[in-house]
């Protein structure tokens, strides 16, 4: 299992009338979470870019839990349990202390640069295998 | 059953540098739809705020199938299936003419203005539940 | 002088825990604002896009007098009083009635793709100044 | 003179379809500056609405130099040259590296709960005048 962790602090335009973070923010947060965990593989997303992949979002799943407010330290949690082919799934979990605020899901496909699924290189695909295999 | 139509201009601050509708925007069309839905029931979102009602979203689900691109002209059309209790579920969906772009649904809960989770007055369970039937 | 009128409708998710509107969105209304104003010219800006200008904002300048508050319906008017050379000045109001909540104003270069500020082609520039002198 | 420093690395949801990221999100950015300002006074933010002053903007002004993109680490500098009476006025510098990417300024009222303008206490007041003549 893929396993990284994210620093975020709530920032004040993150915040809605209702006084707690708007719930659209949590996608912003997943995403900065999964760019942190291609980071911590050595594979940072805008070097996929340049290689011409993309890794727009197919499905996402939210579950609210508790609420966020300005200016709360959190952490991002993000999971990958299993190898991608042609797709990919993460889990996210929000926590803020011991209390989890919200746990998600993302799935991606690997599409070039004209839009077209594609099957990533192999060292991509081997680069996610040998961290799955080794935690 | 429920049914409302909201109409959406794709706004450049959406977009993302994959040139398409940054995913998280979806949620807020949600937001959009859900509160003209509950206008064409006559019972406004801000006035439920101001009887002291809030409905934070519990749950979130999106399936994107095809990208929205800046100027877009969209359709969202949002769903009320079942009588709410203690919790409302609302679905989606995202269409450019005759192209379903995303489908997905929210769950709400009644909370009061200290955040405790409660059943609404009898006024708004009834209009609900009058939509429902008669359509 | 070239003059616009756009509607907006406050989303829930542009309003922040001081419980009224986030500064920042009213940079994307001025961006929806003289989106309009140009689709008025019959010179969208989707298409001077794909003609190969870009209209990057280069500054910006913001007075807010008073707040805006979700679900207010506001008007945003657009105005264009000098002839653009290689950039283009635009003022905006932001009304709720008869009440100015903001006013503003945004500078921008004809860029093309490269990056590199353009004097845009003639039928651009004459659209622009038949415009501003026939009102 | 008060200064701060506060580290942005550009989220992809900044960006949009010109590929860099759009010109409202600085406004955030200035925001978080300042709130870090103010921690760095030991008066931080939150504590200032709990103490029941508002900090709303009545004015920005942005100039943009060089474009911001995905993944960039900034630094965004944060001054106050000024004593605070009713109003308080910050200047903001964005850089990336060597490079100064946006200057900046807003202005801010203080105002309570009730949304009147205010002068805070008088240990809000010394705070500002102390770190200022001290620097």
């Amino acid at each position: 299992m893929i396993r990284s962790e994210t620093d975020i602090r709530v920032r004040y335009v993150e915040t809605d009338a209702m006084r707690f973070v708007h719930h659209a923010n949590y996608l912003a947060w997943f995403e900065m979470a999964r760019i942190e965990m291609l980071d911590g593989l050595d594979m940072p997303y805008h070097k996929m870019e340049e290689e011409g992949y993309l890794l727009p979002v197919l499905k996402a799943e939210l579950n609210y839990k508790q609420a966020a407010y300005f200016n709360d330290r959190l952490k991002v949690f993000c999971y990958v349990r299993e190898k991608p082919r042609v797709r990919i799934k993460i889990d996210y979990e929000v926590f803020r202390h011991e209390t989890l605020l919200c746990r998600g899901s993302t799935e991606h496909a690997f599409i070039n640069k004209r839009g077209k699924p594609v099957r990533p290189v192999k060292s991509i695909m081997d680069t996610f295998a040998k961290a799955i295999d080794s935690n």
